[in-house]
């Protein structure tokens, strides 16, 4: 079964020991979570259905997640202090945002002896965008050639490179194509040189890919190193946000991919869920973005695989065994409930998705708001269904 | 499509015109639950998933509800002014148990004008199994033969009617068989003569049913008349509490009575989830109980339908139209955790089945401490499977 854990469940090695003999019962286990935004809010909830006494660090008492949980307790998880006074209320600490920072994180949990789960130290590798792109380089996983980009000269040399058509990132802290520039003309490269200031060493330049669609993987693994993954399925973005997916989709090189991606994730002892960004170039699938967290290209599991991507990562960061997860239908759809208004959204009575409602207080422009999956037989038509039925949906989009 | 929402949607009529044009927008929607168990657990989490923003009022901060929300509120669902507060704080109110006051809750509710859902006249007539019984007997319902009990001579003539074979059941709050008596002999009607208090009109006797099996339907009503039915299912109890559940089973009647059974919900006005115990005689199907909530024997839905009766519960009450809800594999099984010992559960690392813990804070035996769900592809192979690994779990059974 293709989609169950592989069956290279390894030796468990000393450091995993201590984790693996952690009492698994449910029972009162207290679990904390870094962050209030969706990600956290659906955590919980899945966390609570296995048991799980969950705990959320956030700003604010109307943050998605706070909304679900007793235990919420107003905090900073970029503050020190917070995060001490929270570490030592729990038993264990996973987080939905990888940009908390991993060293700070793996010095609280030494002072407090509560893990951090997936690894502080894997979460510094994969946070910053050079050691990540140097980690799947040095794994043989494709990825785009870059370079590290220093100074003006440095990007002066990458736009020689690259013959003017690159990408340069942020090294740190981008997300939905912020702090991303696209540049394809040697005006572009004038202009970017004028305007951006580099201090340090903030930015790597990228290769441009010409791709013919971007896709995506999420995968899995747990404490005793069994890895899961979902099938490839195809992104859309609108505006740098993820618009919808669709999927399975085939790929002649996926399944390769997903066995060098293994090896990838159990030499680097990654525990927990992970999504994998890809450009589909025909030929090739190329490594765009690594999130060591759950994803947004994983939420049409909530409805469409038989085990879902919140639960897994519970279940990874537990030391429980995974259980299988497989799609329940031939097709799915997900698309996400974008505000494009300040208005409240208005839905009609009638519909056929599953509504996945952030309870965030205020819709805005830009803002994920909620998403809605759709199951069935046929991708094409399922598509055309969701993207119909959104278009109902008053205040919300994209468009 | 059998499982799809009934081709019978009714003019709407003018009692439910209010809430109909009520704004369906979940955002910062409050609903009240009444009561913090297991299933008011589930209710609230799948209410999250939907944006509702849930407040729960129960007793202690420990009950399962209480722990999976931000809105808890302390107090007894059966005192007038703990839910006159609490009413005053939502939109709307649901509650977990048909034992509550429906005469108390309309009241309150008319007091207040929060609505309750299902409507608390129609709870009044379930929760009484003489009014309940009744109102079958109109509908044409199949059920056992009843006579009421007000004093010992009625019992005497219920016993020569039904030549010693009869049930006494108290006329409201039994549940997992307290207050039922099985009588099958002379020698019995006697004893049951000699310790028994009749004070008041408290028992209904029901004519002794043989059956194969016991089964059961769940099924949901919406305020625009829209009705749904889960597949037939068999129920198996063990020391009169629900031990597993398998399905779905064929009957050459169900058909028959879940048409029956709609006809019924709709001139009742019934807005909710509700489940129907049966007896599976061979040839007939015969209500055996009524139970005006979510149930156990739906509770395989929330990993073996594509839409689970929690999720359909509150789409029947705030007035969304249905979504589907079909199976979504040949066969499921439901396996409850029950207390056997005072002692902590401990679960093996391993297991195939999707757990639902329902965080109580202490096993005692008897209890209901979660429950486990199986999909797959034969019936017999999952309950055998199902049973095996509930085994494996120390201080769980029944047993």
């Amino acid at each position: 079964m293709f989609y169950t854990a592989f069956n290279q469940k390894q030796s468990l090695e000393p450091e995993f020991m201590t984790a693996r003999n952690v009492s698994i019962n449910p029972l009162n286990r207290k679990v904390g979570l870094l962050g209030g935004g969706q990600l956290a809010r659906m955590l919980a909830l899945k966390g609570a259905e296995l048991g799980l006494e969950i705990h959320v660090l956030s700003k604010s008492e109307t943050d998605p997640a706070a909304q679900v949980v007793r235990h919420w307790h107003q905090g900073d998880p970029h503050q020190p202090e917070d995060l001490k006074k929270f570490f030592e209320k729990v038993d264990l600490v996973t987080f939905e945002s990888e940009f908390y920072s991993g060293e700070l994180l793996a010095q609280i949990s030494e002072q407090t002896q509560t893990p951090v789960r997936p690894d502080p130290h894997v979460m510094r590798l994969l946070q910053d965008r050079l050691s990540q792109k140097e980690s799947l380089l040095d794994h043989d996983i494709p990825t785009a050639d870059f370079v590290a980009i220093h100074n003006l000269e440095d990007m002066r040399e990458a736009a020689a490179l690259f013959k003017n058509k690159f990408v340069l990132k942020k090294r740190t802290g981008g997300y939905d194509g912020n702090g991303t520039h696209v540049i394809k003309t040697s005006g572009q490269v004038g202009k970017l040189l004028e305007k951006i200031s580099i201090a340090g060493n903030d930015y790597i330049a990228e290769a441009f890919i010409s791709f013919k669609r971007e896709v995506a993987v999420v995968m899995a693994r747990n404490i005793q190193g069994e890895m899961i993954h979902f099938p490839l399925v195809q992104t859309f973005q609108t505006d740098n946000r993820c618009d919808w997916v669709c999927g399975p989709i085939k790929h002649p090189r996926f399944e390769k991919l997903v066995l060098d991606l293994a090896v990838y994730l159990s030499e680097i002892k990654y525990v927990g869920v992970i999504a994998f960004e890809l450009f589909d170039t025909g030929r090739e699938l190329i490594v765009n973005e690594v999130a060591p967290r759950v994803h947004n290209s994983g939420h049409f599991s909530l409805n469409a695989m038989s085990t879902d991507q919140f639960t897994l990562h519970w279940l990874a960061i537990l030391g429980f065994d995974f259980i299988e997860s497989k799609p329940l239908t031939p097709a799915f759809v997900m698309t996400n409930l974008i505000g494009t208004s300040e208005l409240s959204p208005v839905f009609p009575n009638a519909r056929e998705g599953h509504l996945h409602w952030y309870g965030k207080t205020e819709n805005r422009p830009g803002r994920k708001m909620g998403h809605m999956n759709y199951t069935g037989e046929k991708s094409k038509a399922l598509l055309k269904l969701a993207l119909a039925e959104r278009k109902k949906i008053k205040n919300l989009g994209p468009k």
